[in-house]
């Protein structure tokens, strides 16, 4: 549904990693993420899971930062071989990979004698890349480049860094509606469609389920202004009759 | 890792629908068939989750069928108006959407007198799209055009009608083997990149764990060759020395 009106901040999450594609392991970032973005009120528009391919990760993150007002990207910054994502980001926006001295001095800092070789790798970062976030835990902040926000795979350390920066996308919150329905989504869609027309700025959303015990197709209505759900529900409801097993209605 | 050899069959997953990206509902699909696709020996190479959007389902579908071998998306194809994946996946192959007749006959002898106006939007297909599978419970099969097999969004759904295709994909398993190591990335990733060297059939992924008890890196390396695993998992082992944890090998 994306009739509505204004959506206020749009978002977009790149996963790299070939580790979620080949089920080693299961994507947590992103079911994290989609969470966070709704309660914080900015409209998720796409999610894409992708390998560890330099020309992958550059096309891909290019074309979510033309399209969205931000984009987070998880995986693929660590020291090894496989750990693409700053030179698919800087290939995506045509710059070069350098090293970012306050990063490599906290690299140092936290490494000591014992810092090897590859280390150093994760002081690298696209050319132009500004360190946003406070996170006084892990010494150093979140990477981003124009409106991309680059951060770490492992899911504990990614909750974290999203945590440090979180307070930069607030907007709107959502108004919802839910209405649990009897009878079956044929019978229901003309009485949506009328609502649907009724309330343009209203998303209406339909979706059947079949191992519930008390209704058939949950109706949700969603608008950040709250008076134009209570009057799309209130609509609905009158629309549907006896179909209608329970609302519920909640900001 | 995309520097392995023969990869068999490729795979892209379209999860179609505004209720996971608002997070109103967990996707379980992509997380289920993840594992099916992995289980079966098909590369799976790409996931998006994208919204209600005609335009955006016709792009993305058609992007993904000319670059890999199957493609399976997820929802959108019930019968109100926000269930656009037909009218999206025709206008991505530039056909029509049509009443397909054994569909239709279907539909009409499920519902029976209670037929509303929109249950036949349930028969509705791209034009020249084939009936697949077997689902002599549901009565009706999976519609597939070219290589896009379109499946229902509810999750108990779609895992039937994959049940009743699956055995059209089997492709040779993987071979995996998983070293566990101490040390950190950094000082592993020069035996890392030896190996990838040395063993070019076998992929090499390497993640950091921080809240494991007895390790702090899991090395995998997979080939659908299981000798080339093996042989990478000796020279890795021997590579890394006292820093191996223990080794896991399945194929």
């Amino acid at each position: 549904m994306l009739h509505c009106a204004a959506m206020g901040q749009t978002a977009g999450i790149v996963i790299i990693g070939d580790e979620i594609l080949s089920g080693k392991f299961a994507d947590e970032n992103a079911v994290f993420l989609i969470k966070e973005l709704r309660a914080l009120g900015v409209a998720l528009r796409r999610v894409a899971i992708i390998p560890d391919d330099i020309d992958d990760i550059a096309a891909t993150v290019k074309s979510f930062s033309d399209r969205f007002d931000h984009v987070f990207t998880s995986g693929g910054v660590g020291p090894t071989h496989d750990d693409l994502t700053m030179e698919g980001v800087a290939r995506g926006f045509g710059v070069k990979v350098v090293i970012h001295e306050q990063l490599a001095a906290g690299i140092r800092a936290f490494f000591g004698p014992e810092l090897g070789e590859k280390n150093l790798r994760l002081a690298e970062v696209p050319e132009g890349a500004q360190l946003v976030g406070r996170d006084d835990e892990l010494k150093w902040p979140v990477t981003k480049i124009n409106n991309v926000y680059v951060l770490p795979g492992v899911p504990s350390l990614f909750r974290r860094k999203f945590a440090a920066i979180k307070s930069m996308f607030q907007d709107t919150p959502w108004a919802t509606a839910r209405v649990y329905c009897n009878g079956d989504e044929g019978s229901l869609a003309p009485h949506m469609n009328a609502v649907v027309a009724a309330h343009p700025t209203v998303n209406v959303g339909s979706y059947p389920r079949f191992d519930e015990q008390d209704y058939r197709v949950l109706i949700t209505l969603e608008s950040k202004d709250p008076a134009a759900v209570t009057a799309a529900r209130e609509d609905l409801v009158a629309r549907v009759g006896d179909l209608v097993v329970r609302v519920d209605e909640a900001s």
